[in-house]
């Protein structure tokens, strides 16, 4: 590498770094202190430590390893902000981290602070051994970055008032094209991320996959057909079920999307921007798996596979690939052949949790721009619905 | 009643309005922002919570009904901070008080100084009309200090590092002086409140009760008396224990008070001075109905019930008799022969818990001062530990 | 005592031993093998496990004691019909009780008269000596008389098709007089067993208690009240329950009493002789506390302690004492004033269970004749509700 | 079809349809009335049920369809016996089938005979229309022969004394010969039913699969080598575990195979024959996914999918493949490409539970011979333990 070149990678990363970093802050502007303590259910974390514990990320995983003389900013941080590395020691259950009442904010600001100095001392001095781990930080960032946003509205959404995250987001529309059933080959394709630029562990290796011929719906299912979906009884025949999707709805007294609520006769959905009218032309979203399931199997279609999604990506005709909802696919998350976790912890990062959960493509309009490829494999278990979830559908040929 | 005398009450009232306030104000100087959100267990409140939820009070049984023209300082605050109150409205879910992270912690000091202020205008108008009520008001708040405290203890007992929730606290040391048995010679005695000053409603009609001669212990059961019952398998004989005890004990793994932590081989326990030796002389406590009943069955004695424990109030030689610990008796809560509940919402404050529940006598250390009394009734599942409670011994003759 | 006299107690000890014994024998005549194996939940236990469990007791308690020569029937029986003595050693969990197979209905026959035979020569050679622990046998054999017919019944009224445990088995009717609510006086009354004849060690030191004047209903409340209390919105109500009585209705939907059913507009109600309608004048059954104490709140009146019940039993007027329902008074259950627990295993008969759950008074249709007595103390949790449990109402004077 | 070969069809039928419903009563022979009864969990049915719900099913469907002027054997038996087949009409909970004491086993068995007649009725008459159903029945009450097994087994094996379902049972010892992990080609291979003869709508359709070249163990995992597993802290080390997993083996206090109990420290295992040693050569079984997934981590190894597993069906050298153990797969449940569930109620036989569980390959010992084959997809959650699961390892070329 050159001097120009590396110069160049240094200013690029560097910038990069703050770019990230300064969204997380961006998406707390509108919260309270008070807001950023809530944890309104176990599968979500409060804000500030989303905050923290991504913080705490580059702190364990590059400053304590590559900035010689690098002091922690607090020992006792590396307890309350770790969330699963059993490698490097305990934490909190995951349930008590709306706990932590201390550090509090502003302690975790000067925490981001004191981490994002010497990550970029790091960075201008020299870029090359370390690059790789920093940028598996930043996409990790933005991972939390989604949460955070999919957990405050969980927390904003059981209130009888929705406090809008970010007030003025606009519900995205979705086109108003007809669903059409787009045909696509098959045969033996590759799945898996190419090499070229940042993936997760999960995405490789690249391997090829044996497809049927196939048909993926166009576009995403949307508000007005999940309406059609429920006055047909959608939510009251078990025969469009999965057994355990059918003790869903009866446990969970499912009757609608998350965050849906109707008010004289209208439906209303909780979502960023505070609770508003259902768009029917947008995509339906917040369903789980089951949901979405069922939902084929009344349409007389079925969950796409991941790899069938993946090949499809640049079929003409096919929209809203990305950017509304992350898709669930008829595909169990699962590790690819040959697939190797990461060395160290950081192999505690996805690989354990490739079981009872499933795959879901594509990126939803939480996702930070540019978080999401073709290749990216999200998960989440099929009952879950707090995340920008939804639906395409596929058909035999 | 002369002008005067009128004149003086007014002030009176005034003065005990603005002291017992500014003492709920004095509990969180410690506390952040962050630590007065925390809800660490579904019996726990926050300590925010506890501070409006108490103003709430004020503006709902007294503000709303006696002052013309008053305006709620926010209509929104009526569903966020009842308590328990079925005929008032609905509320959020105990467990999800954690998550009302709006009204915040500033806007709730707006709260309680907009509410003190329209409750003076109130009192200095006149008092004959709401003294009562107000009062009512004032002894409700006093409960919730000391809730305050024991939930914002359970908090931080909850971390590695316990904080103190009031800095430079110094644990009771009690007497060194010997147990002894305190003959008590019973007969037909009465019980219950007598009438002059406040008393809630769960401690009338004062009654007669019936007592065999008995004696009671002159003290408190002590930390070294009870690191005794450890040492001799307390905690792992089951003929110790009533049936429920035992599987309270099995399936909580008990085997010290709550909040003991055993470090390199000495004992100390989390408290509002934080994490410290525990002390030899001065009364244990965080114990449960279950410990405190089979420590007295370990000591070839009993508890108290609560009238006996109320006869030998001003017996000579009994001490401890409050200021240290909430104790335990062998009464179950049930109301006093013709027990009528207050009119109103009102009737709900204590009648609707007279049920699974065990009585406890005296007083605490996080009590404060001048609201507890002989005839007053605690009571708490005999399962919790989270309050300030211990025992007192009784035999019988 | 004279040769005559020690003669004809062996004779009557002897007859009593055969009668009871074969009491059991008879319920369980129009059962199935399969019948005698339903544990229908954890609360309940099989036929077959009485059968044996009350054989055991002899065996445990009296034979392998005073019988010398005495061998086992079956060592392994020990262990499996053990309910809860922590003292004589482990056993399966109550909720297995199902599961034990084998010894099988047959070997469980052959068992009991093996004991039989054995108490028997026992009995004949002499009784001085354990006679009384032969008395504890049966009282505690009798109360799995009526535990039996109530676990039958739980698991038959479970089917659609309710199978009679007594076909031919004739409800009881009630009286038709107006329920009149008797004035007592109180004043210092004694409680607890006054010493001649057979009693539990709940039900001793006799001893004093002051009551207030009270009044006490002649009769039971009736089915036909209890449906006037159900169509007033009495499960619908919280105003009227008690806050853990409130959970228990919601959480378990109840909205009339255990095993009520409606068919067409008409009340059924599962007994002991099958699906029958529900009869007006009958005693309201199968209630739990909790609902006891809302109807009482209902009617503006209160439960009885049960001192005001046994202070009344003799009163002219008061009818139904016994032989309908177990009627759930107003006091918990607690140790009587200088109780102490029988020595070694079967201290754990009665005093272990003292917490947590409120006594009945008086005895049902399921009890044996001459089992109860105005000094029995029936207990059982407060959300119970498959024993024959009703309510009898009281006022204050 | 010619008539002799009709005739021939007939014989085979009729003559198979004895066999395997014989092969059912077989298996109970041991049994007392009372060991029919137990269902020791809610996964496990009491064997009674098993004999009672296979005979329904034929009933069902296909007596009240083909047989003119059947008259069913008890209008009530449809209600008690159905499984899960909501388009059949309610039935009782699953936790709840312990219950139905009556029909009792002596009027299970007449019903039995009773379909057993008209079923051969009916075969001797035609066999063309029914012979398809009759056969999924077969395959239906093979399935449930293993069951009853493997439910009896878990029965017994909660007693101390472990009752022999089959005296004399011979525990498989397994081939001495070491462990090889042979190659396998991959490439694009064909999986799922060829199409002559039987199978289940789960195995088809046939389609192609690309697989990378593998290698796969030529036997089982053996109970010495899982000893070792043990020995090295297999159990302890959170690392080797899936999140989900190390939650099984914490909550579960995991750390062994089920039934395995150490005695003066000599291994034993409960199995058909009683408590047995183990035998180090034998296939290990009764692990759970999670387990079988930790172990091949472990080896550094993994599960192979299972069309690697089918693939390699022919391989030389590879033995063990069925006979022994269910063998779990690193392949999650869920249908082929182009899987259409059967119609009608028999579309639920195995399409809705095509989530959250994985495919087992192989067959048991307990399978019924001639059951299983190499495209049969068995499968269970990943937590379960109480089926004859096993682990063969593969690896990466």
């Amino acid at each position: 590498m050159t001097l120009i070149a590396r110069h160049k990678a240094r200013e690029s990363i560097v910038a990069r770094y703050a770019k990230v970093r300064a969204h997380t802050e961006q998406l707390v502007l509108n919260l309270t202190t008070e807001d950023q303590c809530v944890q309104s259910m176990t599968d979500a974390s409060p804000a500030k430590w989303h905050r923290a514990h991504t913080t705490w990320f580059f702190e364990q995983f590059v400053l304590t390893r590559f900035l010689p003389g690098y002091e922690v900013f607090d020992p006792t941080f590396a307890y309350h902000f770790n969330s699963y590395y059993d490698a490097v020691g305990p934490r909190p259950a995951q349930s008590a981290r709306g706990s932590i009442s201390r550090p509090g904010v502003e302690q975790i600001t000067a925490y981001r602070e004191h981490v994002d100095l010497a990550i970029t001392q790091l960075l201008v001095a020299d870029t090359g051994e370390v690059s790789e781990i920093i940028e598996v930080g930043l996409q990790h960032e933005q991972q939390h970055q989604e949460l955070l946003v999919t957990d405050m509205l969980h927390a904003f959404a059981q209130r009888h008032d929705v406090i809008a995250i970010q007030p003025g987001w606009r519900e995205p529309i979705g086109s108003q094209d007809e669903t059409q059933f787009i045909h696509c080959p098959g045969g033996l394709v590759e799945s898996g991320h190419p090499g070229n630029g940042f993936c997760f562990d999960n995405e490789i290796p690249r391997h090829r996959v044996f497809l049927e011929p196939y048909r993926l719906a166009s576009r995403l299912v949307r508000n007005i057909e999940w309406l059609n979906f429920m006055a047909d009884g959608g939510y009251r025949s078990p025969a469009l079920w999965m057994s355990d999707g059918w003790a869903a709805v009866t446990n969970g007294k499912w009757s609608s999307p998350l965050y849906w609520r109707e008010i004289d006769g209208e439906w209303f959905q909780a979502g960023p921007g505070g609770l508003v009218p259902v768009i029917g032309t947008a995509p339906v979203r917040h369903i789980s798996w089951y949901e979405a399931d069922a939902y084929a199997r009344w349409s007389s279609a079925r969950l796409p596979t991941e790899a069938e999604w993946e090949a499809a990506i640049a079929a003409p005709k096919v929209s809203e690939m990305t950017g509304h909802v992350w898709q669930w696919t008829g595909s169990a998350y699962r590790p690819y052949p040959g697939f190797r976790p990461a060395h160290g912890a950081l192999g505690e990062y996805n690989g354990k949790f490739m079981i009872n959960q499933m795959v879901l493509r594509g990126g939803s309009v939480a996702t930070p721009p540019g978080h999401a490829r073709p290749t990216y494999r999200n998960f989440f278990y099929p009952d879950r619905r707090w995340q920008f979830t939804g639906v395409r559908l596929a058909r035999d040929v």
